[in-house]
């Protein structure tokens, strides 16, 4: 069902080396002009395909996508069309844009056909009916647990039994370059003492990714892991916004809330599962043998070289962490599966972010708090500072691609810039 | 800015004594019938006041709707126009239906504008965005900590502090008369033993009362309690479907996952909070002092008399609770301060749910592992059989109302049965 492009394919739209969107990747976005209502976009090199124009002028005939499908404020109602007809869109838009395809390089394409991305505004990708965060990353999960609990016990009895996820806060989640407000919240400087109220002093990122589904199967079935690759369309970046101390404070016993709903930040460009397919490779040896709805065959995880950026106010960037999502010890697939085993529907457009990713070593870790290691190891910074955790004014970059032999698949960026609470 | 109906009033449709729905309440839902497509409705003794029709005839003029307003799938669109609407509207329903009003009784008012409850169906009313679950019950949370963890320290150090929430499903809310199957998951039978996969075996209900939102402010911005009145639309009742095995072996560290969101179902009818403010009382002392943005002014607790009925296949109703929506420790207003204090952002129909609802004798509880003290105090049943989670094939009816002078506002019932597991 999935529709792969070939490695060796090339655009007639020059694509330089390192850029994130070359034809094999055509993720959708929706993007925004001053001149033109929202509608659906598909990168390509430093160009933005806009498909309402695109189909406008007459190239996306025989598919099954109406106008109001790419003339939409949120790629859903695209994505309700179903599986098929994505990688049948992708694999038309390859078509056209091919060298030697059914398109040709005409200067009257560009302007509105073809969008300059410095052009447009990303929006918010998807219209997010339930958005779920896994806990995915056994060393995330080890970390935590050797920092806050046991490290004789850091793994939770549960957690190598169970895809542990909670839900989280829909409403709150922005797009890339939409800046936050620092948080506001209760929290416990001092144990036995009361709580007290202010700004949190423990802002914290999450590196994650995320995909989002396909409209599901009906309240009360389930998805196999065999299934799930049908229901998902694709992934994108995912910062999940911590305020450690308000979270340590509220989370006992029915987990995060006001520590996290705060914000979270996505990336605006959706990479479609297809795209990703090349860069599939096996996952960790599951021991103990996860429950039979929990198994799965076949090469389920994927090797996406992840980078977090602290950018200061004078605009310097500081690579503190670079992870790979290959880290993750539960697959999607395992997800979803999990997620629905007990009858849960899911919806077109609901999200499902990872956990924090984090490697094996210590400039891999996924949050200040692990890279920090509980505040005992600052991070020094170019311009001589030093953080445990964020302060207004630093701006967060995260950074996503798949490698492939003479091309990368990328996610481009997810930025978010910190403000000082209202 | 709310609408009091007065008392003393009446409407020209005759009203029961004991009916839910006297002139007082004009509580909206969604209705449809085999011969019309979905419309909002609203509720008049056994009538429903169709109110697509009601425009259609002219009677709702000079108000800020839309007949799309009215003919549509959810309440979102109406109550999108706010609060000072809204309560216009009921202004405007009460004098065209109080005895001596506008609307004068004549057939051809049957069965175009008046259809009788029994002829529509009441589809679920809300387009919920986010659904947010707080654990606002001292002897909940009380009760919950004797049986679990320590009788002596059995309210959590951050309790009496937050009004603690978290996340849960938005997708599998469903609308009264709705069945659920019975879900299946994964569960900790023996302790250091492998967890085991199956149907539940503890499936429970969790009494509790919902409040649906208006339209918030933005990201970054707080709701203040002197301010929450504003942004509440109306209540409905709410049973939190948990599955107790289920959510004890996953819980820990994040909350509560797949044990609830296999299924949440709710009443039809969303009572507004003006026709509930005759039925404000004063709350609990708060003891420790809350914090400043905690604290409110004036009754913004409600005496809202509740039962549980489990019903058995035989259709006999068994009355299982008798409970009060005045047991809240944490009043809404403080729920909603509390959620956006950190900037968290609300939309038009949310929906935010009370946490089990348990008063202080055991007669009063809210859930079977409260009724049935974890199992060492079956129910007995009227047919002879015992209880101490829910079997297949039972039906929970949550009723609950207001009692007025000579009048009752009500919130009709929220009724579900438990089919077998898929």
């Amino acid at each position: 069902m999935s529709y792969i492009i070939p490695a060796s394919a090339a655009s007639w739209i020059p694509v330089q080396p390192g850029n994130d969107f070359p034809v094999q990747n055509l993720p959708f976005g929706i993007v925004k002009t001053p001149a033109l209502p929202k509608s659906v976009g598909v990168a390509l090199g430093e160009y933005v395909i806009h498909m309402t124009a695109l189909f406008d002028a007459g190239y996306l005939k025989n598919l099954p996508f109406d106008r109001a499908d790419f003339a939409s404020d949120y790629l859903n109602q695209l994505m309700s069309k179903g599986k098929q007809a994505c990688s049948d869109l992708r694999k038309r838009l390859f078509e056209l844009f091919k060298v030697g395809g059914e398109l040709k390089e005409s200067a009257d394409l560009y302007g509105t056909i073809l969008l300059k991305q410095a052009d447009v505004t990303m929006e918010l990708p998807l219209r997010i009916g339930d958005y779920t965060d896994f806990y995915s990353s056994r060393e995330h999960a080890f970390n935590m647990g050797v920092m806050f609990r046991d490290p004789e016990n850091a793994l939770l009895p549960n957690w190598l039994h169970i895809p542990v996820g909670y839900h989280g806060r829909a409403s709150s989640i922005i797009v890339s370059g939409q800046p936050i407000y620092r948080p506001k919240g209760q929290q416990l400087p001092v144990e036995n003492q009361p709580p007290v109220f202010g700004p949190t002093k423990q802002l914290d990122i999450e590196l994650e990714m995320a995909f989002t589904t396909f409209q599901g199967k009906p309240l009360g079935e389930s998805i196999t892991t065999l299934e799930a690759d049908q229901y998902i369309f694709g992934m994108c970046l995912f910062n999940d916004w911590t305020a450690r101390d308000i979270q340590k404070w509220e989370y006992i016993p029915l987990g995060p809330f006001l520590g996290k709903n705060f914000a979270s930040s996505v990336s605006p460009w959706i990479v479609s599962l297809d795209a990703l397919e090349p860069f599939r490779i096996p996952g960790p040896v599951q021991e103990p043998k996860v429950l039979p709805y929990l198994e799965y065959s076949g090469n389920k995880h994927l090797d996406i070289k992840l980078e977090v950026i602290l950018e200061t106010e004078d605009g310097t960037e500081n690579l503190i962490s670079k992870s790979n999502y290959k880290h993750m010890y539960w697959n999607m697939n395992q997800q979803l599966a999990h997620h629905t085993v007990n009858g849960c529907n899911i919806n077109c457009g609901d999200l499902m972010a990872s956990g924090t990713i984090s490697g094996t070593t210590p400039d891999s870790f996924g949050s200040m708090m692990e890279l920090c290691w509980k505040g005992t190891k600052p991070i020094k910074l170019k311009d001589g500072s030093e953080r445990k955790f964020l302060q207004d004014g630093d701006t967060i970059i995260m950074r996503g691609y798949c490698q492939g032999e003479n091309f990368r698949v990328g996610f481009g960026e997810v930025r978010t810039k910190i403000l000082a609470a209202k």
